[in-house]
Formats: structure tokens, sequence, C-alpha cells
């Protein structure tokens, strides 16, 4: 591919024009396809379809520590759930809760609670939010009323740097927001200096909280996944076992909205969590976590049926990737993650026109997220980033909706080069 | 019986004897019996064991209005829930939100989200409680540091005097709690006057709610069961249609925690909600809302399902009341409601010695709910009222425990009639 840099004017236009006419031809195809959220495909969630066999009639519903798991009690989740997953995140099953069926739910009840009992009475209140990042922690965050500082995210998770000077001078920062594994949406894993660089903050203000969404722990999708260090194992040793909550769900790991979430917290965060959590609920949906337990019964069994999703996953992350490759390799106007797992490919197409190739997209019947949903307020400073969720469209559909993805991209950025803007 | 006031004290004291020694001997039986919580039994619960066959492999996941149930979306539940809800609740789907597995949380999350939109920036708001009441409704209204003002129940609901006057002449008087049908604990349905008047309210407030907790909406347990108007109907031909959130759910229906629950409102209600929902979650457990749906298809299903509770229920109260009958009629020392419904009996003993009642049962091994819990701030003003709940125990164990809390209740009265208090 030639650089749009090294193009002069005619070569622009002419470029332009082709790329209008390719345009112009999927447009009248009257496509309609979706490339917007990060849920799985159809493919996928018939892999969990025999989870719904696992509980009948004769079942034993007694429980470890609860007598009938149809009835009301159990205020954390039973006990074979908190053992499940202490042993997903590798804590020890005191230190887990487990909640209804979206790890979102307990993200935003987790501020609410922080925001009635631990931060009630301080105004002005402030949050870290590595970006890009995932809209809905920034709507949560909005909807409490928390100002959000944008933090840019590296290679090796947001820049510390930058976290550590703000964290630890300014007390009115009183949480980040963190996907440490495979973030939403580039699929970085924060580095192992990164975590033990989170574990070692000395915030400012004493009620500073890490909202540590593991939400792709166990989602690799090739040969060569991520690894991410146990952020509480790095806590135990900087004395820091309260600035840390963790969040993960098994939406998708079976489905998504009516899978199982937990999170894992100190005791002095259970016990602040709680004091909110013993007025909302009895408990939760104790048989949907005896239906997850004698379903996957270890981690293992976790681990194997993730390797179910990554046989539909990994093509069409290699698809995608294999499509940019081809398409905008040596343009210069676009850049790219490479995830090795997670659910996004994240895309920063050339400065000022993300939102138009967001616009050319859907004008051409294919929807992708946003631009400027990976930030904070929904303004991306340099409108450059854009979310690809390669995982919902059938293949064929996918290979479609990234031509014209591509297309898009390098003609928003002739348009703009050429002064060509409608 | 004899009435405890005819007594003379050598004729009390002599009375003393006789029960102090009856209670020893219950004592030392060493009893672990409990009817503390409105729970089912387990005869109850497995009533409802086939719904978890509904779901399987070969389900078909597409509702009228979600291309896969499995999958992310609909924040408001899935079509065919909200027509089921909406049935039942005899008002409009478009009038319905679906939630989780608790009205309760929806209850809890209903007031959070008036705190933080509707009545932002107000303070030392209030709440009306009907007396006695649902303890869990008491603890919503306290944690989020509403003031609590008591109202009497009469035999057609709260007294309705006080609660035009009250409503209609002060400002910071933002809501009430009602159970309208078996209400919690006393069993009174609200008659149509009431709830003619409810719909007529004209509250100082013009962001005054009534919380209408329809818990007990389809539970009869006897042949001559009550009937509730529908409040939505009334406040049509108000034009108070913004006055009520309804809430039911199928926690005693099919399983405690693990149904599904709902609310109904006007449109405006639902947009405020929603402006919250929004945020706190994608949607709730679409697979459970299908598995009620394909149960019970529509309300005729769950009428004729409730028959099967009412089996097992109904010779439970009908023991707690012919005991309450044969040991405290004529003594003049209790008082009790015989509801056509519901989860409880209520009992008003000796002014003065429901906490002690309560103390004794414990220490002859009979939990009792808490004196006082039917209370806000669980002061009963009177120390007179004690929430009995036949439903849990298994049969043979209900008539010892109500042996023993009889005996209690004579014990208590004979206690303070004699001066005899420990």
């Amino acid at each position: 591919m030639t650089a749009f840099a090294s193009m002069d004017q005619t070569a622009l236009k002419e470029n332009y024009s082709k790329l209008s006419e390719a345009y112009a031809g999927y447009k009248a195809r009257g496509l309609s396809l979706n490339m917007a959220r990060g849920k799985p495909g159809s493919e996928q969630l018939s892999i969990s379809n025999d989870i719904l066999d696992v509980l009948g009639s004769d079942t034993d519903f007694r429980t470890e520590d609860c007598p009938d798991a149809r009835n009301y009690g159990g205020l954390d989740g039973i006990a074979e759930a908190k053992k499940l997953f202490a042993d997903l995140l590798s804590v020890s099953p005191e230190n887990v809760f487990i909640g209804g069926n979206s790890s979102l739910n307990m993200m935003f009840d987790t501020i609410a609670c922080f925001t009635e009992l631990l931060w009630k009475g301080q105004e002005d209140l402030k949050f870290l939010c590595p970006v890009p990042g995932y809209d809905r922690h920034f709507g949560i965050t909005e909807y409490f009323g928390i100002r959000m500082v944008n933090v840019p995210m590296t290679e090796n998770g947001p820049d510390m740097d930058m976290v550590e000077k703000l964290v630890e001078s300014d007390p009115t920062i009183k949480g980040i927001w963190c996907t440490p594994k495979y973030s939403n949406p580039q699929g970085i894993t924060y580095s192992d200096d990164t975590v033990r660089r989170f574990a070692a903050l000395k915030p400012a203000a004493k009620d500073f909280r890490i909202m540590w969404d593991n939400a792709y722990i166990v989602h690799d999708i090739t040969d060569t996944p991520d690894t991410l260090l146990n952020i509480f194992d790095e806590t135990a040793k900087t004395g820091n076992d309260d600035l840390v909550i963790e969040f993960c769900s098994t939406s998708k790991i079976t489905f998504p909205g009516a899978g199982v979430a937990a999170l894992a917290a100190s005791k002095n965060n259970l016990e602040l969590l709680k004091r909110r959590y013993k007025f909302q609920t009895i408990g939760y949906d104790k048989l949907n976590m005896l239906r997850h337990v004698l379903y996957f019964r270890n981690v293992d069994g976790i681990l194997a049926h993730m390797q179910k999703h990554r046989a539909v996953l990994e093509p069409r992350f290699e698809l995608v990737l294999s499509m940019l490759d081809k398409e905008l390799a040596g343009t210069g106007i676009a850049e790219w993650t490479k995830p090795d797992g997670g659910y996004f490919v994240s895309v920063d197409v050339m400065e000022g026109t993300a939102k138009r190739v967001v616009e050319l997209c859907k004008e051409a019947g294919v929807v992708l997220t946003g631009a400027g949903a990976t930030y904070p307020y929904g303004k991306d400073p340099s409108d450059s980033n854009i979310r690809i969720a390669p995982t919902y469209p059938p293949v064929d559909e996918l290979k479609i909706a990234m031509e014209v993805f591509c297309i898009a991209v390098k003609l928003a950025a002739a348009e703009k080069l050429t002064s060509m803007e409608p």
C-alpha cells in the first residue's frame, strides 16, 4: 500500500475517486451488518446449551452451607460458587461475593455503595479512566457525577507515571477503572511492573479504590496467551489489600446476562459492601450458581470450555487482522492492536476522521461502536479511535463489514487530505 | 379460657406456676424450631421443580422482540414476560419492566433512583409506613436516610384519614410503603375505598410516590379469597398515573431468589427508572424469564400452580389459627388476624410483653421474627406485635412451636401481671 502522506494532491484525488466508486458499490448492496458490541455469536452461545440440562427434578439442592438452594438465604452466594470463583481468581473463598447475573451491575452497585458510604459527604470526586476504555465504565462514573480524568494507555497498561503522580497528590481522585487483561478495546494485558505499581500506590485519598474488571480472565484466543499477575498477591506484599475490588462473570463463558457474576475484595471492603447488599437483597439466584458449579466442577472445566470459544473466535480475529494488514498496512493512516484474547480489535484511524469513518460505515449499512465511545463523555480528543467487535456477525458478514470498514477508513482520510469533506 | 383480667393475684400466681412448669417441660426437650421468616417449605419448593426441565438444548431461544434470549440485550425484559406480568397485574405490557430475581432489589433500586434523580438535593425526606409492616421495606428506607412515620393499619388498610392529612399537608413526605393484598404481617387486603382514596391523593409533594408491593397477588389460601382493586384503573380515573409503582415477583410462586421480579409504572416513571437502569445493567436474566413464560404460558397457568401451594399452606394456617383459638381465645391477652392468604399471622400479645414472648420462645428453642421487627427502627411502641410465619417448618414441628408460643404468650402475661418478671 502506498502511504497517503507520500501522495500529492493529484494522486490523492485520483485515489479518492476510486475509493468513492468502491464505496458506492457497497452502499448499493443495501447491507445490514453489525460490528458494534462485544456480543458472542450464535455458534458461541450453543457451546453452553447443555448447561440448561444440568438442573432437574432429581437434583440434590443441598449445598455445603445452605439446606436448599431453591429457598431464600445466603447473601453472598453458595459455598461451592465462592470456591469456584476463588480458584478462578486465585483468591480465598472468604474474599468472594457472588452477585447476580452481571458484573456490570456489581460495579454499578459498588460505586453506588462507595458514594453512599465511603465517599459520603465529599464533593467533586474524580476517577481516572485509562483511554481508550470501556464505555459502560464511563457511563457508571458519569451517572454518579464523578468527574473523569483521562490517562493514556501504553502497551503495558495505563501510563503509571501519570497514575502515580495524580493518585498520590490529589485526594479528590477516588478511584480508577482497569480492565487488566485483554483490555477493552485494545486487548492489552497489564505488565507485571504495572500490576506491582498499582499494588504499591500510596493514594492521597485514603478511600481510593481500584475497580479491577477482570472481564476477560480466561478469554484467550491464541497459542500465546497473555498472563496477568494476581493483584491480590501483590497487595498482600504491600499491605494494600483494601485498594482493589476485582470483578468477573461468566457472561462470555456461558450466557451473557444469564451467567454468574462475582467480586473479590478484602474483608474490610466486603464488610462495607454488605452494609448495603443486606438491604438490597436477600440473596442472588442460587439455582443459577448451582447450575454453573455442577456444569464446570472446577477451573479446569472452565478452561476446557473456553477452548471451544477460542475455536470460534480465533478465525474471526485472524480475518479482521489479515484484512487490516492487507488493506491498511503501509498507508500510514491507521494503526491497530493484535490481541491474544478478549473481544475487540482497537483501530486508530487518521486523526479527525473516526466519526466520519463510523458515519460512512453506517451509511453503507455497517454499524460500528460510535466514535468517541471509548472515551469518557464520548469525547475522543483526536477523533481517531474505533472499536471493532468481530465476535457477533457470521464470518461471511464479518468479511464484508471489514471490507466496508477498510474502504471507509481510506475514504475518510482521502476526503480530509483533499479537503473533499462533504 | 379464663380472662387473665378476671383473675386475682392468687389465681394469677397459681396460673404462673403451672405455665412455668409446662414451659420448663418444653425447654427440657432441646427443641430447634423456626417460625421467623416467610420462607416456603420444602414441599412447596418441590411443586415447581419441573420448571427446571423447561429449557434445554432444543429450546427455541428466539422471542418476539429478541433474536436470542441467550445473548445480551433487552433492558426491560422479553416481550412474552412483559405480557405475562401485564396480564397478572392487569396493566398494559408497555407499563411493565422485568427485573432480576428479586422484587425487593427492584424496590431498593427504585428508592435509590428516586433519591438520586427525583428527590435529588432535597433534605429531611420522610416516608409513611403503615404499621405493623414489612421489616425489609423499613430497612431500605432507613438505609437511604429517609425518616419513617408510623401510620396505623385498620382492617381496611392504612388509616386513610391520617394518610390524607399527612400527605396532603407535608411536602417532605415523599412516599408510602403498601402491601395492599394480604399485608405483611396482618394479611389485610385494602378495601376498595382505601384503594380509591390512594388513587385520589393530592400530595403536597409533587414527587410523592406510592410503593405498591403486591407481593401476595395470587397467594390465596382459602375458599374466600380477598380481591383487591387494580390501583392503576383508579389512578387512570383520577389522572394520577405517576403516583404508583407496583412490584411483584414469582419468589413465592416458583423459587425464592430464583424467580422473576417485575414492576409496573406509568410512562413517566418508567422513563425515570430507565435513566438509571440503562447504566446499571445491559439487561436481566432472559433465560429465566423464558423459563417462566414457557412453564406458566399465561395467568391461568399461574393460578393453577397457586392451588398447589394453597393445598400445602391452608392446613398450616388452620393449625396455627386453631391453636391460637384453643389456647388464647378468651384470655384477653392476645388478638390475631385470620388471613385468607399471604404468608403470616399477626398476633398482638399483651402490651409490653412481645419482646419477652420472643425471648421465652428462643430460650425454649423456637425462633420467631424479632419483636419490633414489624415496626420502623425495630421499635414497636406497645411492644405487642409478633409475626408468626407458618410456612417453613414441617407441620409436626409447627404444632410444637405453636404450643411453645402459646405458653410463652400466657407466661409473659402472667409474669407481668404478677410482677414476677425475672
